[in-house]
């Protein structure tokens, strides 16, 4: 852990109450700050937001991941179940608010939804493929941590060979997504997909 | 502190999660449960909830708590700023979210606003009265707590007898707000006043 990290700087407390606030301003900053969009859709956006965070999101990704340390026969549902919620999830909210809020309509927001989610679990899986292959020069982090804390990942699950197979799935299904959209407004998110399978580092 | 307290029955981990997940709900609840009222007035009311909640609010509050712990010197306006801070928001986010939600104008709402906030200072005014001048018997939980903690108090810093006339200042200050109100309407919030001036335990 970087010893900048704010619990150790300003107590496990404090960097637990700064979390609090930062949560609470996100849906004041969204209540707000955004012009031009109906409110109607303004709170769909707020409940897209929370969803992602509570019990169902984020908190649900972070508490199976806390239960699975040390439990050596993690599977690959239960890894997924982690990525999905500790990882996708957010990259889903960052998606779907935007489609919510430029008014997606629901069979649009939800191939969106599915997009972000896949593009967020290939992130996890690319992640643990450059664990495992790539040197901590080449990554600019440690590699072969994952190793090391004897973690649960998709290599050490289903072998190098058919993550790789896994993650050329997950971005062919994400940009599968967006095949019905307006090819240049789409571009962006094909390379942001193609950006994160293909990333080095 | 009870024994049955999240963090001592779950971990401390898992009782951080819980509140950020109680925390989104709540927005996810007010934006997703709340019927009958223009989606402008949920959002003025998610907004309100939101500064109760954060770096202006309640954890505003409980970081100068936690900085004031073990300090001697402790004056009144700090000790007015926690509690204004700690208690008195969230009864004044209560207060205030019901008038929104229910169509009052600004002046309406600040009045209403200003109401919560004195009884939400009063009600400390009062707990630390009671903790000096109740048995444990009486008041059903120890009495002489602040003595033991060293805590600031109101009875500590301005004696009982001037406490005693703060919150009878405070309970007339709260009242005055409802004046213009129907009376009829306001009858529940004046019984409320005198509950939390009275009170006994």
């Amino acid at each position: 852990m970087p010893e900048n990290y704010s619990n150790l700087v300003f107590g496990e407390d404090v960097a637990v109450l700064a979390g609090d606030s930062l949560l609470a301003f996100a849906f004041e900053y969204i209540a707000t700050v955004t012009t031009g969009v109906p409110p109607s859709r303004i709170l769909a956006a707020i409940f897209e937001l929370a969803k992602s965070i509570g019990a169902e999101g984020l908190v649900a990704g972070q508490v199976v991941d806390i239960a699975s340390a040390g439990v050596s026969d993690v599977g690959l549902d239960q890894l997924e179940f982690i990525h999905v919620h500790k990882t996708a999830v957010l990259l889903e909210a960052s998606v779907v608010l935007g489609a919510v809020l430029g008014g997606g309509n629901k069979e649009e927001v939800e191939k969106l939804r599915k997009f972000a989610r896949c593009i967020g679990l290939l992130f996890q899986v690319v992640d643990d493929i450059l664990d495992v292959t790539k040197s901590s020069a080449e990554l600019g982090k440690t590699a072969g941590k994952d190793l090391v804390a004897e973690k649960a990942t998709y290599p050490k699950l289903m072998g190098l060979e058919k993550s790789r197979e896994f993650a050329e799935k997950l971005n062919e299904e994400a940009k599968d997504q967006l095949s019905g959209f307006d090819s240049g407004k789409a571009a962006p998110l094909v390379a942001l997909a193609n950006y994160i399978a293909y990333r080095q580092n």
